[in-house]
């Protein structure tokens, strides 16, 4: 809800709010029977007092528009208009129909806390704050771009040129061999993701995901009703063994890795257990969805390349994205693979969505072939670094006792676990939220508690220490009780 | 594959074919036991001869790379790599799993044709011609956009500045009030149909459609299990009455209509009717799914009321986009509707792509804001109908006796009919291609043979009355038989 009061305007408050809301139900944005935001959630939104709410849905009681329910709240009255026949769509019933299951709640909740807390400080969100950006670069490219290039509907793959720039910037920055029609553009690694759940899955087949993982938090693999099974995660990355043991016991199809400084755990997966884990892949037949979004932000010199680098026998289905090393607005991001699948794959796209948007593929091919793009990333991950040592020195200062966590030697995600295994997780997460410090607790994104993520990449420098000490308070305090 | 030989180059053209195809399977883009591309298709991506291609292959073969199987083709060998005991993952199955069926295959190979074939006259493609873009417009916004936005994920629903410009827009060309708050940017009118099929609709839930109608088109409601059940399109739009016997029949849940400027019909469904629908609707319960990407384009000075403008009661979901109006390689749409149904749409949209490119919704916004966006409209306006008076023209003088169609006086389609129904639509469909014109089949769009769909605000005017003249050959050829 965007609208807000103007608290210069003559008219008290609660009256514009309550025209506000009358003019939301009388043209159909809250159909009758559909239950209005909570006095709470409003008067934040609204940024005024509680009673000042109380007094507006007062004000709709008594016109008849509004009614309270106990036990649900207050909702909108079914006889709104004049004609008593008739009778609105059940949009509450379409509401829960589909086979999708929600986001996570906390997940939502954090999406929402950015666009109305601005003062709180934010690890809970996996992107680049802007002092990390390549603004400069990205105003030489807007300068110097001309929009003389096709404005209709692009190839289903996605824009011919963006391809080809990613085939040889994989080539150059991951030692990744690829032609440009094995390439699929996709809105982030996120829709690649979706895309290979919908299209090549059926329910009832089984999949491994790391625990933990980013693949964890996503509702969409119980939403298509896969069998989700666990590698875990450990210093070294997943033990390959496990997917053998995985196969054997509910012969896993496909496995969903992150192998390089991983989401949530910082960790890479050893040379070693990279070379086990493709040898046992193929002798089983077990396809790799290789995560890649974070390869390029290796803190030393040290190259890490992806299993997709090692692959002759178009075993893996390798992705990455652009969110993570340029900006995550952009929505950039693709898929390389075997070419049946991809033009599989991008037949969906077509009729999900009718391909991407012309205009982030312009930019995102003149970053990528901008010769200052090699310079943005040597920067970028110097800034990543200094980020990390600021956030690793805070929680050394502040809970040297109370937390362990390896420290991550590139990307962008500190985890950690309390030495307290005690803490009650959602009351933490509240009570940090009051002292303005977000995270996103570990149990979101893998299957054990007393753990938390922090996405040092997100606030400003500034900003990390103090974030810090709130989250100590926070927990010193949920250790006391 | 955009690869292509190159015909300068010393070594001869099979073998320069050969070495990259070798490339494309020892790199696993073609994995062991996938099918090549037929000799006609390869010879036609790379422009050889197909005795070139044949050659290629033999080479191949001689290498044991791929083999022939009759019946199937020529095939990637099964012992390409070393160790024999390498299974790769069954792509093939994979390729067939999920819930999506392929898009049709004609849509696909219209597609396909405007990537290779520079050359034919595209009546086949539902989108503006550079000639009818806002060019110059486009360059303004360009120059003087500021890329001081934020650079990470958005809102959920969308930009917020967009969806303000956008609710502000409806209400003045489109006469619909609609808060920022219920409006969810999608990535064009497709991504909105998808999100309301797949998350408000569960398999086996009855909906109505339009027959003929664009929808029609979309695989998604059979991949979706949906019972879809016909409103046929007359003259006047779909008659209202068919929506009762549809409900007692068979209780269909939602009816999607495309009321203004019909896509394939180019009919309006006029005022009394259009009343008639929402009385009906109310009554039963019956939600509506408005498609609306077209009334902006009324050829007269005429506004065209949607729906949603007479809807109080948050019976209709109203899609709009600019792809027929600005560019439809933007990719942006948006729904608007009551804002439960909205934000359970908008939690899915980001489970799907994790919302849309920051940089198309900021020159959408700056393209809405811009004081010569109502100039541009105007001019649209006056382009279309030159076009459409040119494309009506040409039918007349070429095959005055042989179809018959409505006058479009909006939009960008026209609709028509043979007279002769023994034709053969496929094999008319191939013969056009030939002579270099192509056009969509009727049945691709609805349940009836003999009819067309042209999009004149597709070729440039200057090839309409030739590309008619072409179709024209191929029809009169196609009676004679
Ligand atoms: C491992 C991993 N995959 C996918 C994503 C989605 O990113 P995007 O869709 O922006 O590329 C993220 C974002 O946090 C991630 O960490
Ligand atoms: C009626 C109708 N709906 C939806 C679409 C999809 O358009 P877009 O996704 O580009 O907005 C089209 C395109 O032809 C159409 O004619």
């Amino acid at each position: 809800m965007e609208w807000k009061p103007d608290k210069v305007n003559d008219l008290p408050l609660y009256k514009q709010i309550s025209n506000y809301l009358e003019s939301c139900i009388l043209n159909g944005e809250w159909p009758s029977g559909s239950r209005l935001p909570s006095e709470r959630n409003l008067a934040k939104t609204f940024r005024v007092n509680r009673s000042t709410i109380n007094s507006a849905f007062e004000e709709l009681k008594s016109s008849g528009l509004v009614q309270s329910i106990v036990g649900v709240g207050t909702v909108v009255s079914k006889n709104v208009w004049e004609n008593d026949q008739n009778r609105t769509p059940n949009w509450d019933r379409f509401v829960k129909e589909g086979f999708y299951l929600s986001n996570n709640p906390i997940n939502q909740m954090i999406y929402q806390l950015i666009q109305t807390e601005e003062k709180i400080i934010n690890f809970g969100i996996g992107e680049l704050h802007a002092d990390l950006l390549p603004m400069k670069l990205m105003e030489n490219v807007h300068r110097s771009m001309k929009l003389d290039g096709d404005l209709g509907y692009q190839h289903i793959q996605g824009n011919i040129k963006l391809r080809e720039v990613i085939s040889t910037h994989m080539k150059q920055y991951r030692n990744i061999t690829a032609s440009a029609s094995s390439i699929l553009i996709t809105s982030g690694a996120q829709q690649a993701i979706h895309l290979i759940i919908q299209c090549l899955l059926c329910p009832g087949d089984s999949v491994a995901n790391e625990n933990p993982s980013y693949a964890y938090s996503l509702p969409i693999f119980h939403s298509d009703g896969l069998n989700t099974h666990f590698l875990d995660v450990q210093d070294e990355g997943i033990d390959p063994e496990q997917i053998i043991d995985l196969y054997k016991k509910h012969r896993i199809k496909m496995i969903f890795l992150n192998p390089i400084h991983q989401n949530p755990t910082g960790t890479t997966l050893n040379l070693e257990r990279r070379k086990k884990v493709m040898e046992i892949c193929n002798k089983y037949g077990i396809a790799i969805i290789e995560d890649d979004p974070y390869s390029l932000l290796t803190y030393d010199d040290e190259k890490m390349y992806s299993l997709k680098s090692m692959d002759t026998n178009g075993l893996v289905l390798y992705i990455s994205s652009l969110s993570k090393i340029i900006s995550s607005g952009l929505r950039i991001g693709w898929i390389s693979g075997p070419q049946p699948v991809i033009q599989r794959l991008a037949d969906v796209k077509q009729q999900i969505d009718f391909g991407h948007s012309n205009f982030s593929q312009w930019y995102a091919t003149a970053l990528l072939e901008s010769p200052y793009f090699n310079e943005h990333i040597i920067e970028l991950r110097r800034g990543l670094k200094n980020k990390r040592d600021l956030i690793v020195e805070a929680f050394k200062h502040e809970l040297h006792q109370d937390i362990r966590f390896i420290v991550p030697n590139g990307g962008i995600h500190l985890w950690c676990e309390s030495n307290h295994k005690t803490i009650n997780d959602q009351l933490l997460f509240n009570d940090a939220i009051k002292r303005g410090v977000i995270f996103a607790p570990g149990n979101t994104l893998g299957s054990q508690h007393n753990f938390f993520r922090f996405t040092y990449s997100r606030p400003e420098m500034n900003t990390i220490a103090n974030g810090i000490h709130r989250f100590a308070e926070a927990l010193k305090a949920s250790i006391k009780k």
